[in-house]
Formats: C-alpha cells, sequence, structure tokens
C-alpha cells in the first residue's frame, strides 16, 4: 500500500508551504479513503511518495486517472493567504491504495 | 484551530522527503485528535504551520510541552529506507487545538 502526492513544481512554493500543501493533501485523501485500506496502509507504516508535477493540467489529468482507477484522492486549492493567489491548485494525493495501481496513475513521475 | 508540524532543520532532508515526513506527523496527531477537534480544525480549512527546530532534543521538549498542555501530538521517527539513518526522529506536530494553546508550545518558533 502507498500514498503518492503529487507537487506542482511551477509555482516556486518555499519549503513550508509545499509541506503543509502536501499534509493537506495526503489527509483529504486519506479521508476519502475506505476503512479497510485506512488500516492496511497504516499496518505497514503508512508509506508515502512525494512526486513532481509540471503544472495545473497534468494535475487534473493524474486525477481523472485516479477517479477511473477507482482511487481515493484529493486535488488541494490554496485558499491564497501567502504567497500563491486564491484558489490556486498545488497538490494531489492518490491514494492510499495497492501499489501496483498507484503506479498506473503516478509510475511515471520523478521523486520530488 | 491550527496544527503546527515542527521540523528539524540539522538533518539536510530534500524536499520531498521533508514533505513526506510533515505529511506523517500531520495525519498521526490528527489521528490522536477527539472528534470534535477534529471536526472543527476541517470546518475553517484545516490551517497548519510548518515550524523549525534545530534538533532532537529541542523536538522531545516541545512534545513534553504538548503533552502537558492536553494537546494531541506526534513524534515521527524515519523507518530510514533512504537519506536518514532508521528511527531518526525528524518532526513533531502539535494538534489541531485552539491556536492560543498550540502557540503555548510552539509560538516562539520560527516558519520554515
Amino acid at each position: 500500500m502507498k500514498q503518492a502526492i503529487v507537487v506542482r513544481t511551477d509555482l516556486g512554493m518555499g519549503t513550508g508551504k509545499l509541506a503543509a500543501q502536501v499534509a493537506h493533501a495526503s489527509l483529504s485523501a486519506y479521508e476519502d479513503t475506505g476503512r479497510k485500506a485506512r488500516k492496511a496502509w497504516k499496518g505497514e507504516g503508512q508509506k508515502k511518495v512525494v512526486l513532481k508535477a509540471a503544472g495545473e493540467s497534468q494535475i487534473f489529468e493524474l486525477a481523472d486517472r485516479a477517479e477511473r482507477e477507482g482511487l481515493p484522492h484529493a486535488v488541494i486549492r490554496d485558499a491564497g493567504h501567502t504567497q500563491l493567489d486564491p484558489g490556486t491548485v498545488t497538490t494531489l494525493a492518490v491514494g492510499p491504495g495497492e501499489e501496483s495501481i498507484v503506479d498506473k496513475v503516478t509510475g511515471d513521475l520523478s521523486l520530488y
């Protein structure tokens, strides 16, 4: 089991901002996950990978793919208090889910 | 309501690694939080701040303080598959809780 969190590299987010957006995505997709998958993922140490996306359109394409694979997922928009315009899409979390299915969606992306 | 996630700056973690550890801490402390506080925090947009700690001893001091304030908290140790030695303490999440109480614990730290 793993969860993949995909981050836009084109926004120039600072490290703390980026980490907060990743955590936001992770928690939101987790909340969208069934009890059995949650438990299995946590039992294995809640494996997470953080990956790079080029921009907004890629985030939406990946979210569509996650939807078609039946994986829990969450697209995060920034509230815009700092650094970014309100509503800017920053991150996508996919899973937790079976590694092989998560890889169908995010397997081609580079590690952040 | 907010959650503060405190990161060691002395480990030289890469951005993706750091973000994954922050997400891990955030979710672990969230799971340790009562239903009412969870709901209130999410209703307000799950505010998170990512802060800097100098090293391991500061993480443990802050965790002790969170314990005394009755705040949910989680100290994260890395599994050590990459970059760090197994068991290395990387992050601490405090809250979600009332902002004024979280600030009693982490209010003196700098934003990451």
